[in-house]
């Protein structure tokens, strides 16, 4: 990308998919004997969304009929993020290969976010790639990055800000290469 | 069952028994004001339940009026997991032996998941058990596996992963013993 | 008690008070925006509390307008646990030391559980007492015994079960002694 | 203020500002299907409002935009902590700079506890501040404080004993200055 001198620049993430099962909310449900069912999610991941927002990086987030409720809060965390909510099956790439190539972007632009054994193809395509803390070992042995954080409870933040780290220091790099270029 | 050059292979496991209360579900009731009340299940260990049927495992959950919620979301519960409950009383060996017999299954191919007193009997008799990493010590000192993972957050997952792991083996140690067989 | 060459026995508890709040509900209130107001117990608790009067031992559970939602939850909680609630105000001794002497007991044949300022004349008071592993510093200094359990997530079965064995050792304390007295 | 032998005393604070969401309740929203959120509050956290309140410590709420549950949860919260509940923007500094003028304090007799970026100018301002321990890099970085509690299960607690002891300390070193002045 930079010409004849130009070397390997940090790979900056344009798209993010994030399951909402067991990464947004955590895997708990509650069951009421009245027939009541909820879930939780933290308010400082749905500040990461936003954040990772504002730094033009679209967010999808992605769900099941593996995990039922979290189907029908669609519409609840479409409002509170902002972000659309893609519904996939048992594997998420047959629909996520569409969406990347529509986008015409790469696999080593979109960040992946997962929590368990469908998640695993994406996991190992993504350019970057995380799961939370409290994830089985399946998954966790097919990401990048381990959240130190449990689903539900910061994972997706701190995921994030890992993110936008790596994005800051992309800038960085493109600018001292500029300098470079100027300079000699 | 190898005939003369047979050696002992690691066990299969072909029924599991869960107590739902302190194992599906973690040891907490919510109770609201209004009167409705709430346990809460996770994603994780019901999906446990559905790895373990697709390896033909049949998975059987317990409950019992020690835990009247429980019993409350037997419904729920069957639909989410396609899991047959049973009512045990305060000793579940009584009903589940019959039905041990009547499968004409040896207590060395059934798993057993407890997670209190009552569950004293059956951990010892089972074959493969296991207790959430929570239980009280009466519970882990009859146990064979003792999940790090807590009662509603993970163990049964765990337990699941333990049990398809030695099944895996035992079809491997089954394998290369019809290849000793050919060979020799 | 056990005349000239009586030697002192461990104490055996009759009767455990227990706050409620904090103790057998964790300190969360979950508050939702219809007005619903929720805390939760656990199973593992309730339980414990069942032990405690096999043996004999009655068990009075404490709520003070200092915890509005658990004063709500009386009826329940009495259903539930078999329990007496007593409502006592910002010092619980003023009630209680009235109830150790209608019962002609002393305070060293008490046990108390508490978690938080209000409770710290009793746990001076009561012969063996306990604090959640979450509680206080304030609470913890007053109690005999912290446990390693927090309130609402097993920390009264964790009273219960020293207690008990308390108990169990005096038990054989006596035989010990009466066997001693018919050999000498 | 003692003139000219007067060393500096240690700080006493007089008002006290923490933002509602992450701090007095945890960052956990739960959602249920039929469209009901909850959130948490601890009752220690309630009662070491009360205990600052009793210190002539003036305990002010904070609530914005970004934490909708919260801001409908503002009338429940002032009755059972007696606080006044503010609505602040994005930036709480806009707001709080005034109400500090017009009360004629100083931000060195402020306390300030937060939980996020939108935290992070009032937390550097304030003579005490203080994020709870699951708080993100950014506000740690900002406070002068961090509990080792988490959010919603103490941290206020804990940051209310500490600006007491600072102020017990204060009080002696007071005392202390007192009788020197008269013995010398």
């Amino acid at each position: 990308r930079f010409g004849y001198f130009g070397a390997p620049s940090p790979e900056v993430v344009r798209l993010m998919f994030c399951n909402i099962s067991g990464c947004l909310t955590g895997g708990r449900i509650f069951m009421s004997v009245s027939g009541e069912e909820m879930v939780s999610i933290n308010i400082r991941d749905t500040r990461a969304i936003r954040m990772l927002q504002k730094e033009d990086i679209e967010v999808v987030l992605l769900t099941s009929d593996m995990d039922p409720v979290a189907m029908l809060l669609t519409d609840r965390l479409t409002e509170r993020t902002g972000c659309r909510v893609v519904q996939v099956g048992d594997e998420p790439l047959h629909l996520l290969r569409k969406m990347v190539e529509e986008k015409k972007l790469d696999w080593k632009d979109v960040a992946y976010m997962g929590s368990d054994q469908q998640d695993v193809n994406c996991l190992n395509l993504a350019g970057m790639s995380a799961v939370p803390g409290d994830a089985p070992n399946v998954a966790i042995n097919a990401s990048k990055y381990t959240c130190r954080k449990m689903g539900g409870a910061g994972a997706l933040r701190e995921f994030a800000e890992h993110i936008l780290l790596q994005k800051e220091k992309a800038k960085s790099h493109r600018e001292q290469h500029r300098i470079d270029r100027i300079n000699f």
